[in-house]
C-alpha cells in the first residue's frame, strides 16, 4: 500500500473530524479511497469518513485495512509543516504504518503501530428522513453554543416553514427560530414536521470540525437519528446520532 | 417593562464590570435608567451601576425591579453576535426575564429566571475626600499588576505633589512615584495628604473592566474607603472599597 | 555597583533563558560583564550566561556578586513597559538588589532580597567535540517537538554527511534525517561519527529561548555532554547536558 497525500494539513483536519467521535479505528483502503466507519464507544453515534481516491496524488493499494490509534495518528499529523507531502505506507512484517513527511528541507519518518481491531464496520442506517436543513457551519455552531450554555440537551423542531432550536435548563431557556427565508438558511425542505432531542456534547463534537464557511446538512425525522453531513477539504464526513426520547 | 438596547456588546461589557464584584443583584428600572447598587459578599466593597435612560433605544418602564443571577446573565450576553439589538422584557407571571436578540438573520429568545432578592440597595457613603487622582485606566492597571506580583495589599499615598503606590512582600518591595506633572497623570488635586491600604484583589477586580483609554478616577482620604469611578461605553460605574488599617 | 540597561525587554528575554534551567543563581559582575554559571538542581545540566560589559549603557562595578531568586527576578523583569531603561544597583546594608525602571512617565523601584548562595561557579567542561551542527533555532525546535511527542529521550547521530534525530516510544518511532546540503542546515562539520541520547525535557528547556531566526549550535561527541550555544539579543548563552548512556 502506498498513499501519497499532497496537502498533509488538510488531511489532518479531516482526521480531526473523526477523532472528535472515536479514539481508534479501522481504515479500509479500497477502490473508493480511504474509508472509515465506526460507532463511538457509547454506541449512540456513528461516523462515516471517505477521502476519495481521486484526491490522492498516488494511490496504490490492494484491498487493505489500517487499524490505528487515531489520537496518536492525529498528534503526528498535527506536526505537519506547511507545503509538506505525506506518504503513507505499511511495514506488514513489523505491523507498522509509516508516515513520511517530505519537503525540500528533508524528510521525517514516523512509524506507528498497526493495531488489531476485531470489529467489522457497522452498517449505515437507512432512514426515510422527512426534513433537510442546510446552512453555513459557522451559523449552526453558534446556535449550538447558545444552547450548550443552558442545557445538556438540544431539541430540534422543523417543518416546511421554520427550523427551531430549543434548550431548557435550570439557569434559563433558549429558543432560536429560523424562518424558511432567513438569510442564514441555505435550504429547508420538509415533508412532515419533525421533532427530536439530542445530547449537546455529541452535536458539538460532530459539528466542530465543519469549517465555518462550509455548508452543513441536517436530515431529520421525529424521534429518529439525525444525519449530519459536510466536507472538510475534499473528505466527506457523515454522522448519525440517536435521539433521546423526551418524557 | 421593555428596554431596547442598540449595542448589546457594549451592554455586555458594562455588566461585566458589575459581575467582577457581585454574582447576583437587583436592578432597578426607574426614571434615571437601569440602576444597580450592591455590596459584595464580604461587605467590604460596593458597586454602583447606572445605564442612563437616554442610552436606550426604547425605555418603557413603570418602576420595576429585576433580580438576576448576574453570572448567567453575563454568559448569555457574551453570546451576542455583532450588530444585534437586544430587547429586555419580563414575563411577570412566570417570573422570567426575557432577552431577545434581533438581527437580520432572525431572533433568539432566552428566558432567565427572576430571582427574589430580599435586599434593599445599600446607601452610598458620603465621604469628604481629600484627594482626587485621574489617569488612563491602562496606566493604573499596569501599576496595580506590578504591585500584585509582590503583595496581597497595596498602599496608596498622595499629596498635592505626588501620588505613590507601594507594595511590600516576601519576594520584594515596590514603590511607584508619580509626580503631579508626570504625563501619565491627567489630574492630581489634594487638600491634605492621604494614605490608605487596600486588598490588591479587590482593586484589581474593580478596575479591570475600565477600558485602557478611559479615564479612571480615584478619590482618597486617609484610612477611609476609596471611591473608584469610570465609564464603560455609556454606563457609569462607581465602586467603594474599605481600607485595611495598617499596623 | 550600578548597571544601566538600555533595553529592559531584551534583558528580560535573556534571563528567561537562564530560568528555563535554574531557579536561583549567583551573578558575577566583573570586567567581562554580567556573568552567571550554574548547574541545574539535578546536576546533569549547566548554563553559562554572559551579558558583555559593552552592552550596558553604564557599567560601574568593582568585583561584585548578586545572589537572586531568578524566578522572582524574571517576574519583575516581565513587567517592563516598552522604552524603559533599567538601572540595577544594590543596597548592601539591607541586602537588596534594586531595580529602577525609568521612562518619561516616571519611575518604579523594586527591591528584591539578595540571597546567600554558598556555591562556587562550576568549571566549564573541556570536551574535544567531534561534530558541530548549526541551524536556525526554529528548525531545531520543530524537530525536537516531533521527538517529544513520542519519547522522553532523543537520540542525536551525526557524521560528515548527515545529522539524524531519533525518538522511540510506545506510541511510535521517529527518524528525521538531515543531509549535509539540506537547506535547513547552516553548517555540519564532523571529524568522527557521533551518537548520544539526551532527555527531551532538558533539550526543550535549553533551546526554547533561542529565537526562531537565530543560529543555534550543537557540539557533539559520542556519549559525551552536548554543548548548545546561541545568543538572545546580545547575551551569550551556552548549555551543557550530560548524555544518557543507551542500553
Amino acid at each position: 500500500m502506498k498513499l501519497v497525500i499532497g496537502d498533509a494539513k488538510q488531511f489532518k483536519q479531516s482526521i480531526e473530524a473523526v477523532v472528535n467521535l472515536v479514539d481508534e479505528g479501522l481504515f479500509e483502503v479500497n477502490e473508493n479511497g480511504l474509508h472509515l466507519r465506526a460507532m463511538d464507544p457509547s454506541q449512540i453515534a456513528m461516523v462515516d469518513y471517505l477521502m476519495p481516491k481521486a484526491v490522492f496524488k498516488e494511490f496504490e493499494a490492494e484491498q487493505a485495512t489500517l487499524g490505528l490509534n487515531l489520537v496518536d495518528f492525529l498528534k503526528i499529523l498535527g506536526r505537519t509543516r506547511s507545503d509538506e507531502q505525506l506518504i503513507l505506507t505499511t511495514e506488514e512484517k513489523e505491523a507498522k504504518c509509516v508516515l513520511e513527511f517530505i519537503s525540500p528541507n528533508g524528510k521525517r519518518n514516523i512509524r506507528l503501530p498497526l493495531i488489531d481491531l476485531n470489529v467489522s464496520a457497522p452498517r449505515e442506517p437507512k432512514i426515510p428522513f422527512d426534513t433537510t436543513i442546510k446552512m453555513r457551519g459557522g451559523t449552526l455552531k453558534e446556535m449550538l453554543k447558545d444552547a450548550g450554555l443552558l442545557s445538556s440537551h438540544v431539541t430540534i423542531t422543523a417543518d416546511a416553514d421554520k427550523f427551531i432550536i430549543e434548550a431548557k435548563g435550570d439557569s434559563g431557556d433558549l429558543r432560536i427560530e429560523n424562518n424558511k427565508n432567513a438569510p442564514n438558511l441555505a435550504e429547508l425542505t420538509s415533508n412532515a414536521s419533525c421533532r427530536a432531542m439530542f445530547p449537546f456534547e455529541y452535536l458539538d463534537n460532530m459539528t466542530k470540525s465543519c469549517p465555518d464557511d462550509s455548508i452543513i446538512e441536517f436530515q431529520l425525522k421525529t424521534n429518529a437519528p439525525v444525519k449530519i453531513s459536510f466536507t472538510v477539504g475534499q473528505a466527506k464526513l457523515s454522522y448519525y446520532l440517536a435521539p433521546r426520547v423526551e418524557n
